[in-house]
Order: structure tokens, then C-alpha cells, then sequence
């Protein structure tokens, strides 16, 4: 039977469909007062939803290539960084910083652990000549959430990076209440935009490091960028993905409309409703059970079953496009993303198909289980009718 | 009157319905078999627009990080590079390569000059310890396009890098018969596609001196591309810019279905018809007054009249968007962009409404002389119907 195309994948995520329609508008230029309206718009609306006062930088490029720009905008050569690694992402993070010649102090947990942070405050006390502290957030390939309140008091002596690049808009994040000085964004997650731009938030303290710092650099330079925001309308310093600009900003209208809180309240109800259905349908979770984890649910493939033949079988038999594993986890666990544009009727048409992918495969359960499950969580909550 | 948007900026540029049309699909995974189809089809089909069997590594960035690209997988710090600076790109060019630690030698010339190619070989010859050379197919600022036939042969010993970010798909590039290593080019030109995209082809050459240079870098690294490239099917180190892949593919295989020949000698007839208008209405061409000039007419604004009220009021009272002078022509200048999605009655468009703008501020000139002129190249050339 036709399947409609549903991508549940912890990005690039689905937009929702004025964002869709608004990438066929004519290209306009950026150096107009049309665009200037957009760009100034969107620049304040995406500090509602990182919760700052900071200037967010835009950058035409993926997350990673914006947290490229964090590491060549504070540090030089030789300095040291911490970095929690607990996944895919956080080890990512450990390759740039060496990659950039830093010294990184590294925090590696198993994945699917969450970071220490009483163990991170002792990292940052025996290191007195640490520059700055990188966490991620959302760790995209194990579903896990770190706790960044807490590890931003643990680092509050440096420089608190953080990488939100799936969990912006998804999970809580209190940029400016908690201390966080730069945080690492992508618009192609809970931004519900398509893949292209990046962001870097930086506090009054991480641009003075900025201006101390030699690290040579000149597409992803802050200093650039902050001239180019500083005129009227504010702009970019070389021409941006135009088209994803205006997608994002009826994007970021969308989320400040059902409101940074309910935004929040929806991502916990979507997380918790698919851990209830992957432990109704007899499946073992991936990483910790608990509310935290509102932007990707990892589980694993039950014995026995191939996870790579189990993924693509979803994709391709029920139209259901989850993620498998990552580096160690390749093949043994899936991935659901829910970070973005996603209701209730997703997570359970999701669950609805794995059920009966895996009963297909000679799993031993009851269809419909999970699923029930997953609906309880909805109807006992008052924010999904 | 309402008057239609008509973008004739040198970037963005307009893009066909066809490829705005497809901006508004669903967002899919970037790597499933589906988005590995249309990448494979568009990587060969950019070899073929490029001229070139070289790899072609597409980067979620603008020109300029595709440029950065370059420079920090070619070099390492303290080498040597020669630019040609004849614009206001040629100087971006020099001061990226100062930022990165290069040594520059710059050939500097005026703006609207061309580089004469016999004092770039003789540069080569008295700098025997030049690593690579880089010259501006198109210089936006300017109009005015280098032979880079030429430049290839004068660099033949070191390797030879070219800026056609909006020369490629306009102005005759033969990469690998003229022997140029490195082509760095972006979507928002005459690939007609959003911006977004950025795109540095590497000759083996180049790849080998890539694999000595020990110049920070992560995001644009050559290598963790060329590893995904090797995937089945191809892919990209970190998530790009999907739809405005999905853009680009269609795009490009419009310019192959009109053929490269033919989009050459359209841009050709563009340019002249452009040229010829200017010329018309009794204004002055600024740069030379050559066939090679097809991305790109600039002229200045006649005497008495305020350069950047006649750009405004163009777009505000005509919907016609030229763009003004950069640098040291800012005001003096206006440039008409023709590099991509354009045809006869953009061109014939946009020198009416010169021309009634010129009008309305009081020059002398008598209406339809410059529409004329540019018809004239169009009737007389077999090209145009």
C-alpha cells in the first residue's frame, strides 16, 4: 500500500508547510530594506527563543560548521577547553577543538550517560587555566539530555559553551538565566526550518575573548559578522542562504506563537509518550527514562533482529524514516527524533509501524500495545486535547 | 503603477519556477538512497558545467566559505600565494589569505582593469617559491572578466586557483583544458539556485598539496569530504542544505538541456546587448568594452545625477533591482547582473527603465535610443529569435 513520506529522524526534521511553501518565494536580495525587515525580525525573534540578550550570529553553513565558528572566535592556539563527551556529537566536538590545535580536557562518559557535573566543577577546579567548557545539550545520537543548569554553575569561571544544536526549542534551555555565554544552534531541528543555517549566541564575555583571541578565521569571524548586524537594517557580512532566512523566520513566528513554554511542555509530552510506546511494545530504552529527553527517543532493536534491516524496513515498507545507531551503537539501536514539528499522532503512527515491522519479523507482541501506551500519555496530559 | 519584482543584481540572482518550485518540497533524510540519486546526478552533472572530471565538494556556505575552503586545505601557514587584485573580491581574496597566515603576492591593478598575464608569469618566475595562484573569473564588482586562459598558462607551475563564483555557467571556463586546479564557485550565480551552496573543485595536484598543508580546519576539511564522496551513494561529512540541493539538481540540468555552449553565447549576447544600451543612452561603460565581459555590465552613472538614488529609484519606482558601486565606485557606478536565469527582455527591460529614470532626473536622452541598441544585438545575432 502507498505510505505517506513521514520523517522522523533527529534532523534535518519535517517544516511545517507555510514554511515549505514560503521556499518557492521569488529570491530577493539581501542588501534591500525587504530583506533588512526579515533578517531584523528574525534576528529578535530567534533571542526570544534562546532566552538572551546576546547578539545571535546567522551563519550559512550546518551546526557544525557553526560550532566551528565558536572554536575559531575564542580561542588561540594552545588554549584549553573541556569538553563532555557522551556521544557522536560531544566527540565531535573533541576532534574540532584538537583539530584547532586546543588542549582539550576531555569528560568521557558511556553513551547514553549523562555528564557529572559535580565531576565537571572538579575538571574545571583542578584546571585553573581553562578557557572555556563545551556541553552538548541534546546529545542527537544516543537521545540523551544533559543537565546544562547544573553544568553551567559547575563552569560558571569560564567561557559555558553550549551545543543546542536538536535541542534548542525542544528542550528547556534559560540561556541567560542560567550563565550559558555562547550557544550552538542549527535551523534544521526544532527550528523547523530546512538544513543551511547555523548560529552562535555570544555573550558580552565570550566576545571580550573573542577580541583576545588569534585563531585565524575569516568566513565564520564574529568581528565581521557584528559590523555587518551593526547596520541599518542589519545584515550579514557575505550573502546568505536568503530563501532558509525567510523559511526560518515564519518558522521562529510559529514557535513564539504556541508559545516558548507550550513549545517546551509539547517536546516533554512527545518524549515521554514515546518512551511509554517503545516500553509498551516490550522494547529496552536507550539511555535514561526521564522527562528530560524531549527531542529524541532511542531505544534498543530486540535480540534477534537485524537493526539496520528493522530501520530500513520502516522506511521503505511503512514510509517511516527513524535513524539507527551511530559509532558504536550502528545496529543496535533506532533513533525517533521529535525535535520540530511533531504532534501526537506522529509519535503514535511511529510506534503503530514499529509494532508492525517487528511483528513481521517474528517479534512476539501485542499490536496495539505500545501504541495504547503512548495515547495514555496524551489523554492524561491537559496540553493535547 | 505596480511593477513586477525583476531581480537583475549580479547575486542572487533570479532563480527559474521550476527550481523556486521545488524549495517548497518536503525536507528528506540526506542519507537515504533518495537524496544519494539526486547528489550523484548532480556532482556529474557540475563536472560537466565545471568542464572538468576533478571532484567537485559542495559546501553549505557562500562563495566566500567555499573560498576558505580552499585556502585552509591547500596551504599551510607562511606559504606563498599570488593574487590578482583587481576588485573588490581580488581584495577579499588578499586579506583572507593575510588572516590565514599567508604570505600574499598581490598584483594589484585598478578596478576595471584586467590583469595582464605577462607580469603574472613573470611574478611566478621571480617568486620560485609560490605555492598557488589565484586569480577572479568574473569580478562582480566590476564586471570586468580576466582572461583566465592566460592566468592558467602563466601559473602553470604552481597550483592555479580561480573565483568564478558568478563567472562558472557564464563566462567560458575550460578547467581541465586550460589547466586550472582549483574552482571555487556558489550557487546564487548563473547556477541559478538559491544561495547557500558553495563548491570547490580539486585537481589531483591540488588534492596532493592539500594532503601536506597543515592549516587548521574542520568544517571545509577536503579529506572528511572526499571520504564521504566515496560512500554509496555519495554523501556530505555533515548535513547540508538539502532543498537547496534538491534546487541546484534541477537547475543544473537545465543549463545541460540548454547546453553549455549555447549558455555561454547567450551570456555572450546578454553582455553586448547590455553594453550596446548603455552605450545607447549615451552614458559610459566602466571597464572594457569585450565580449568577455557576459556576467556582469557596469557603467557609470552620468555626471549630476546621485548614483544611489538612481539605484533606489530603479527598484522603488521601476521594480528593477541593479546594483550599486562597492568600494571606491560606491555612488560613481551602476552594475546590471545577466549571470544565470536571464533572457533578451530582462536586459531590454532594465535599460528602459534606465532610461526613464534617467529621464525623470533631468538627463538628456531620448527614450528607446539605448532599447535600440540592445534589440539590435539581439535581431542581428542567430542565437535570438
Amino acid at each position: 500500500m502507498m505510505n505517506k513520506y513521514r520523517l522522523m529522524s533527529p534532523g534535518p526534521t519535517p517544516v511545517p508547510p507555510e514554511v515549505s511553501a514560503a521556499g518557492a518565494l521569488p529570491i530577493i536580495h539581501h542588501r534591500t530594506p525587504e530583506f533588512g525587515e526579515v533578517f531584523t525580525r528574525v534576528n529578535e525573534n530567534l533571542q526570544r527563543v534562546f532566552l538572551t540578550e546576546a547578539d545571535i550570529f546567522t551563519f550559512s553553513a550546518s551546526g557544525t560548521g557553526a560550532f566551528e565558528a565558536a572554536v575559531q572566535n575564542l580561542f588561540s592556539p594552545g588554549d584549553k577547553m573541556l569538553v563532555v563527551n557522551n556521544g557522536n556529537f560531544g566527540e565531535r566536538w573533541v576532534k574540532m577543538g584538537r583539530a584547532f590545535g586546543l588542549e582539550i580536557v576531555e569528560l568521557k562518559y558511556d553513551w547514553g550517560v549523562k555528564a557529572d557535573n559535580d565531576e565537571v566543577a572538579e575538571a574545571v577546579a583542578s584546571n585553573p587555566d581553562l578557557k572555556a567548557a563545551a556541553c552538548v545539550l541534546s546529545e542527537t545520537s544516543t537521545g540523551t539530555v544533559n543537565d546544562i543548569k547544573g553544568f553551567a554553575e559547575a563552569t560558571r569561571d569560564v567561557i559555558t559553551i553550549v551545543d543546542a544544536v536538536s535541542g534548542l526549542g525542544a528542550c528547556e534551555l534559560r540561556t541567560d538565566e542560567w550563565g550559558v555565554d555562547v550557544v550552538v544552534a542549527g535551523s534544521q531541528k526544532a527550528l523547523m526550518t530546512p538544513p543551511g543555517l547555523g548560529f552562535v549566541s555570544v555573550s558580552e564575555r565570550a566576545m571580550a575573548a573573542h577580541e583576545e583571541s588569534t585563531m585565524p578565521r575569516y568566513y565564520f569571524d564574529f568581528t565581521a559578522a557584528k559590523k555587518a548586524y551593526a547596520k541599518n537594517p542589519p545584515q550579514t557580512p557575505w550573502t546568505p542562504a536568503v530563501s532558509v532566512i525567510i523559511q526560518l523566520d515564519l518558522a521562529v513566528q510559529q514557535i513564539l506563537s504556541e508559545g516558548l513554554e507550550n513549545v517546551f511542555e509539547r517536546h516533554v509530552l512527545l518524549g515521554r509518550a514515546a518512551r511509554e510506546g517503545i516500553k509498551g511494545m516490550g522494547l529496552t530504552l536507550f539511555g535514561p527514562d526521564e522527562d528530560m529527553n524531549s527531542a529524541v527517543t532511542a531505544a534498543y532493536v530486540p535480540e534477534g533482529i537485524d537493526g539496520k534491516a528493522f530501520v530500513g524496513g520502516l522506511f521503505r515498507e511503512h514510509g517511516i524514516q527513524v535513524a539507527g545507531g551511530q559509532g558504536p551503537q550502528e545496529g543496535k539501536i533506532f533513533r525517533i527524533g521529535h525535535c520540530g514539528y511533531f504532534d501526537a499522532y506522529d509519535i503514535i503512527a511511529t510506534i503503530a509501524a514499529a509494532e508492525l515491522a517487528l511483528e513481521a519479523q517474528g517479534f512476539d507482541l501485542e499490536l496495539g500495545k505500545g501504541v495504547g501506551a503512548a495515547q495514555r500519555v496524551f489523554s492524561k496530559s491537559g496540553a493535547v486535547a
